[in-house]
This record gives structure tokens, C-alpha cells and sequence, in this order.
């Protein structure tokens, strides 16, 4: 594997299932044991930088890194150096002279994780890059895939709305294709990005057309100050067109599952009962994440010279 | 104990002695102590999940659950999720399916520590929701009259100020009357709740005549916002009626303390002189307070299942 | 050496040699070492009470109490009860009730680490108060000096900018000349502080004439928002006159270096080539911070009841 972690088009097929498979590993390791703790990663220190608030996937890295046993800054960049006119590149320097490992990047850009890893000697991890990529939230729905199907090569997955802004979409796409899933990607004309015919996946604008085949429907957030603007007439036409309700989850096959990378809006992209219902894999997904991401701290981070060592 | 705290009115006698008298053993523990930590709850997650804004609680738990050697994750309400429209049980659900053990919450809404307990299979502990509860500050103030009386039983507890808004006067009456103090609360009529007859105290509306009877005092902060208001003239007219003053302090009792929960508005509720005096247990209160949430902590996560061990 | 560490003022040559001897041995160790990691503070616990933000301040503390195995606790005014009405008195009594062993602190009021240590009997440690001081700055800047040059006696230090409202400067004239240095002083005459004459440095209006014979170049940063005000006409003059560029490198001495406490303003008070340059410090200088502060919290908590210890 590289240094860093910065699109889901660098990994290949075998980094993916390495990935996948470490945290499956690390996963039973921490649930068989007493102290859900490994000491792999003690003395080494984690970076949260995070230019965009998300309180969710910072913890979720957080957790990771604790139970690996590093040292974790938050790094938030209201009322940092930032705002005095440092450049992001400085920033950057600036946590790797004080001894970060890993600098974890969430930022409006696009380009910041890219640029960021060549400043730094440490590891970049992208935890979400403007419309760009989220590359550990797409391995985190491969790895809910193959727990629950067995695997991912040969599902054909459908993922479903606001493509168009969803780093989400774009590296699941990526990684999906890679691992040999089929994707199909269902949005409004106005909700899917220019160039997507390029991209490995079919599209679609009839849900209901699709949800027969799928093995793994995804749906994504909604934002709703995007509703009523150019993209879409308002948000009642998008959930009765685009939203799982419970009478299109009764078109699916029996096996098949459904996720969201949260938050949900609850009615919007997805009815209640649709969300707590036995398909759902929207908790299994969270508690993946982590697994996940212990997995790529510990593929980066820890790299040949540790072993994952037992916990105590 | 149950598995969560989420009001004073669920802890028995026996309950509350536990904690108490765990409380005691864990100060005792970590001041003989070189190393001030115990590993108790090592790779348990605490979450401080705080939607109202309250830095020195938040620290009181915070320090408690490292002093145990758990993770501790502050996960503000903040630029989370919840500004994207999650609901409060998908937020609990998510810090759940990341594997936290315990959730500290505070809420302005008085329903939420009961309606995230139905939700999660991990501990919740109420640090305050709405103006219902706050029974770690109870059971700190508990431990703090026993510190210095030898005794809670038969302890006649006056409570002066703004009962109506405050939930560390109704969770002081409901462990005060289980564990067998007097309680009577001072107040002016506006500031008494409705119904409060029925509470197993006594109420009054004359400081003065209260005062020479108490063991304890307990001075409730004055929220300034609220003076001017319907609630009461001025803030001068509320010092001269309901205020702790030099004068006041002098008719007490040779062996009676005075509490406050903090923060504390100097010259408003209590002179200064009064503050920093001898009867004064303010700091005391701090410093229990960290040992009473350690107790809580333990007696929820560790349970039966491990000892308290010794620091290092 | 004293309990706490308020000013460059405080410290005597022995201890401020003391502190960049630690600073070395430490960095030392724990380059060396396997796990960065020391176990020196076990147990105990350092507060980062910030009233004005500053993350990068923040963050190189919490990470040098982190490898020392310190638990840390940062305590933002901002929604704390310090916006209650509860004064910084009452805020350092409850964090040293909660067992804080040190509090590093900093404020606006040049008063307030000096007012705190007056009323807690744990450590303070000033990371900046005002227009006051910032006595760790000085001593990492020392410990850079010595690191390229060998010494700091005898050693031309030339510091240039807003002097009027830097901590920085302050600090460091007082330590430097403790040290035996010799420091001129350049700004405007609106940028110098009334009674400069009694410091114990030069001053010159004239950088060019000054830089030749200069070892060490400091250039401070420039608020921006004081531009245009009645302290500088404007930056572009500013830049002309005080900026670092490439001509002005070219004049000094062959090992003379150049330094800066960050964050830099490009363009500004110096030029990007001169910040990367092979004589620029300041990536040193942040790393270099970690190790002092290392150094001076383990001088002041571990003092002489507890070794060094070694890393695992």
C-alpha cells in the first residue's frame, strides 16, 4: 500500500481486500478481547484536521486511532493559525515539525489531501475533499457488502440520489469497479455530474426499474437547501421519485440490503420503517468504519515494522 | 444499580450508599496513590455528548473517566449531525454502533437521557437535561455533607434561590429525602414550581427564619437573565431577600456549611466573604464531584465483572 | 527552578540552561526510542485554559503533556461558566479542585497567569498573556539558536517588527540577555513600546543597516489589522522597509540564520523563498517547541521526586 490514503482510485484490487481484510482481523481481535485496546500504534500521533465540521467521521477516526493507542490533536481550523492568514501548506508543516504520523484531512477543496501529501513526509489520509472523494466511507460499504453478501465481486449495487455533489458516490464508484461490483448509479438528469458517462457504472433515472436487480441499494443524504433551487422542484416530488419508501422496498429481492452513510433525513431519502427495518445496514456501517479505519491507520502507520500485536 | 442514571428518584438508599461509600474508596485510592489512575475501564469509550454548552461539567466527567483510563470522546452538538437535521436517535444509535460504553448527556430538553436509554444498550447518564435533573450534582453534594457532618441522615438542608429553573434542586430533594434529610426550600413564590407541595420537602418563603435551623445551606445560582423579569424586581432586591450575606452567615449554626453548585455570581447570591469562608464547601464540592463520577462510571461499566485494581 | 513559569524574567541562566538541557535530553530519547513515548506524568493532569484561541500554541502543549503520559484537559473559555458571570479566580479554584497539576494559560490580560498563581498551589505556566509575555516561545527560540549555532552567548540577535504588541519580543530580549546575547531591536518608532530604553537591548530604526551584523534574524508577524492604522501608512511600505526578501538575505553573514514564531504571513514580513530557505528555522522552531515544553513540564511537575524514565 502507499503512504497515503488520498482517492479510492489508488488502491488496487489486493490494497482493497488487504484493507478489507486487516479490519476484519482487527475487528474479532478487539470483540474477543478484555480491553478493546491494541497497543500497535502507542507513541504515535494522529491528526484530526478537519477545515469542515463532521463530527461523526472525526470521531470515528478518532475512535480508531485511540484503540490502536495513539495520541489523537483535534485540529480544528476555526480559531487556528488559519485564520491569521497562515496557507494551508504552512499548517501542514507546522503539525509535521511537531511530530504527527498521520495528518486525517476533511476540507471544502478538492485538491487539499492531493497538495497536503506532498508537503508532508507523514501519511494523509482524505476524510472527505469537497464534492471529490471519501475514500474510507466507500471501504467501510465494501466491507458491510462482504459481511453481509459474502462478497462484493458480482453485486450489483445501486446507489441513489444526489450524485452530483456526493463524494460518497464518486468513491464508491471507484472502488466498487475495482473489486468487480456492478454499479448503478439513479438520479434526476440535474443531480448527476457532467462526464459521468465515463465513469465504470451504469445510470439511470427510473428506481423502480432498477430495484428489482439490486443486491445493495445505497441511498445518499439529501440536502435539503439544495431542494426547491435549480436541482429539483421540492423536496415531496423527490422523496415520491428518488426515496425508498416501504412499498419500493417490497420490489427488492430477498437478500438484498439497504444503506445510507448518514445522517439521514429521516422521510426524505428514506422512510422510517425503511431505516430500522432488517435490510438496513446503516448501524453495521458506523461500527464498520471503524474497523475500517483502524485498518488504514494501521496499514499506513503501523506498515511492516509492527506486528498488530494481541490486546491485553 | 441500574444501568443508567438518569434521575435521583431511581437510586435507593442502598444505591446511593454505594456510590457514596465507592466515591470514598476511589478518593482514598488515588491520593495514596504515585500514579493517580486506575485501569479499570481500559478501551471503555465514555461519550460526553453535550448539547448545552458546560465546560466544567463536561471536565468533571471527563477527568473521571481518564482517571479510569477510558477513552473519552467529547462529541458536541455542534457542527455535528444534528445540525444536518439527525434526529437525537440516530445520533445516540451512531455513538453506540462506534462502541461507546457510556453517554454522558446534557440536553436542554428534559426528556432526552430517558428517551436515549430506551435507545442504546450502553449506560447513559443524565448531566443535566432541561430544568428535570442533574443527579450526579445530588450525589456529589451528598458525598460533600457527609464529608464534613459525618452523616446525611436527619441533616436539615435548606435550599435557597431559583428552585423553579433548577435541576440540582429537584435531584437534591429526591436522594436528600431517600437518604433521610430534612429539606426545605427558600424561595420567593415566583420562583417556586408548580406543584412543588407535593415534593417530600418543605418550602419557605422567609430565608431569615430558616437560616438558624440549617445545617446545610445550599445557595442556588441566579440566572441574571431572569432578573427584571416577571420573576423578580431586581437583582438588588433578590441579594437583600434571598443573598447569603456576612451578616446571614453570622445567625447560622457553629457547624453549618454553605454550598453552591457553581459556577457562582459573586455579590448576587452569595458575598464574597461568604464564598471563600470556612463554612464554605464549594471547592470541596469540585473535587467530589470528580470522585463521585468516577464511582458512577465504575458501578455502571465495571459492574461485577471487574475489581477497582490498583493505581500503579 | 520555581514552581511556575511566568516570565523570561523568572528564570536565571542555571535554569534556563536547565530547561534546554532536559529540552535535549528528551528529544533525544525519545528520537531514539521505539514507543515516543515517556511515562514520566502518569496520572497527572495538564489544562490548556485558552481565553484566546491560539491552536497551534494549544496543540504543541497538549502533545508534549501527551508524550510525557500526561492526561490533558483543554478547557475553552468560550461556553464555559467564564460566560456565566464566574471570574478567572473562581475558574483556576475548580480546575485545581478537580486535581489539575498544571494549568497552562493563556489570556488577553497581561495580569492573569501571575494573578493565578497567586491563587492555585499547582503549576501555571503562561503560554502567552497580552502583550506580556510568551516565555516558552523564547526559550524553544534559544534552544533553535543553540542547536545551529553551538551557543547563545555572544550571539547577534536581531529581532524585527511589531514589537509594540509582541509577547514574543518581550520574552525574548529578557531571556537572551540572561543568556548573554546581544539583541537590537528594529521597527518604526509607532512600533516600539514606550521605555524601550530601559530594556536591556539596542534599538534601530535602519534594518539594512543592521542585518551584517547580525547572527540571528527574528522577524516578527505583522497583525495586518494594524495596517493602514496609525502604527504603518500601509503594508506594501511596510513590506519595503521591514520585510525580509531575497536581496536583503544575500547581505548577511554566511551562517547567520532566520527566524519566525509563526504563523507567517508570505509576502508580508518576509518573502516565501526566505521562509523556505536553507537559513529559516521555523520548521525547527515548531519542533523545537514540543521538546521545551516537554522540558519545562517535566521540570515543574516531575522536579526531582521522579526520573526522566525511559520509553518502552
Amino acid at each position: 500500500m502507499k503512504r497515503h490514503l488520498l482517492s479510492a482510485a489508488d488502491l488496487s484490487r489486493d490494497d482493497a481486500l488487504l484493507v478489507l481484510d486487516t479490519a476484519e482481523e482487527l475487528a474479532q481481535l478487539t470483540e474477543r478481547a478484555t480491553v478493546k485496546k491494541l497497543p500497535t500504534l502507542r507513541g504515535r500521533t494522529v491528526v484530526n484536521l478537519f477545515f469542515e465540521d463532521s463530527t461523526r467521521t472525526r470521531t470515528s477516526f478518532e475512535l480508531a486511532a485511540k484503540r490502536l493507542s495513539a495520541d489523537v490533536i483535534n485540529f480544528s481550523a476555526k480559531g487556528s493559525s488559519v485564520s491569521k492568514g497562515e496557507t494551508l501548506k504552512d499548517t501542514a508543516l507546522t503539525l509535521e515539525a511537531m511530530g504527527s504520523d498521520a495528518v486525517v484531512i476533511r476540507h471544502s477543496w478538492s485538491g487539499a489531501p492531493v497538495n497536503l501529501a506532498r508537503w508532508v513526509k507523514g501519511s494523509v489520509i482524505n476524510a472527505g475533499d469537497g464534492t471529490h472523494e471519501h475514500p474510507t466511507q466507500a471501504l467501510l460499504d465494501a466491507y458491510t457488502m462482504r459481511q453481509r453478501h459474502g462478497r462484493v465481486e458480482g453485486l450489483r449495487v445501486t446507489i441513489v440520489g444526489d450524485v452530483l455533489h456526493s463524494r460518497v458516490a464518486r468513491s464508491n464508484v471507484l472502488l466498487l469497479s475495482t473489486l468487480g461490483a456492478d454499479v448503478t448509479l439513479v438520479a434526476p438528469p440535474t443531480l448527476l455530474p457532467v462526464g459521468v458517462e465515463s465513469w465504470p457504472c451504469e445510470t439511470s433515472y427510473d428506481l423502480d426499474a432498477v430495484l428489482p436487480k439490486s443486491d445493495v441499494v445505497m441511498m445518499l443524504r439529501v440536502q435539503r437547501e439544495r431542494m426547491g433551487a435549480a436541482y429539483f422542484p421540492s423536496s415531496r416530488e423527490y422523496s415520491r421519485r428518488y426515496g425508498l419508501d416501504v412499498r419500493r422496498v417490497t420490489t427488492l429481492k430477498d437478500d438484498a440490503i439497504v444503506m445510507h452513510p448518514g445522517p439521514m433525513v429521516r422521510g426524505m431519502e428514506i422512510a422510517p420503517e425503511v431505516a430500522d427495518g432488517v435490510r438496513s445496514t446503516i448501524q453495521e456501517q458506523v461500527a464498520n468504519g471503524v474497523s475500517v479505519r483502524m485498518a488504514v491507520l494501521y496499514l499506513l502507520l503501523g506498515g511492516a515494522e509492527s506486528a498488530i500485536g494481541s490486546p491485553e
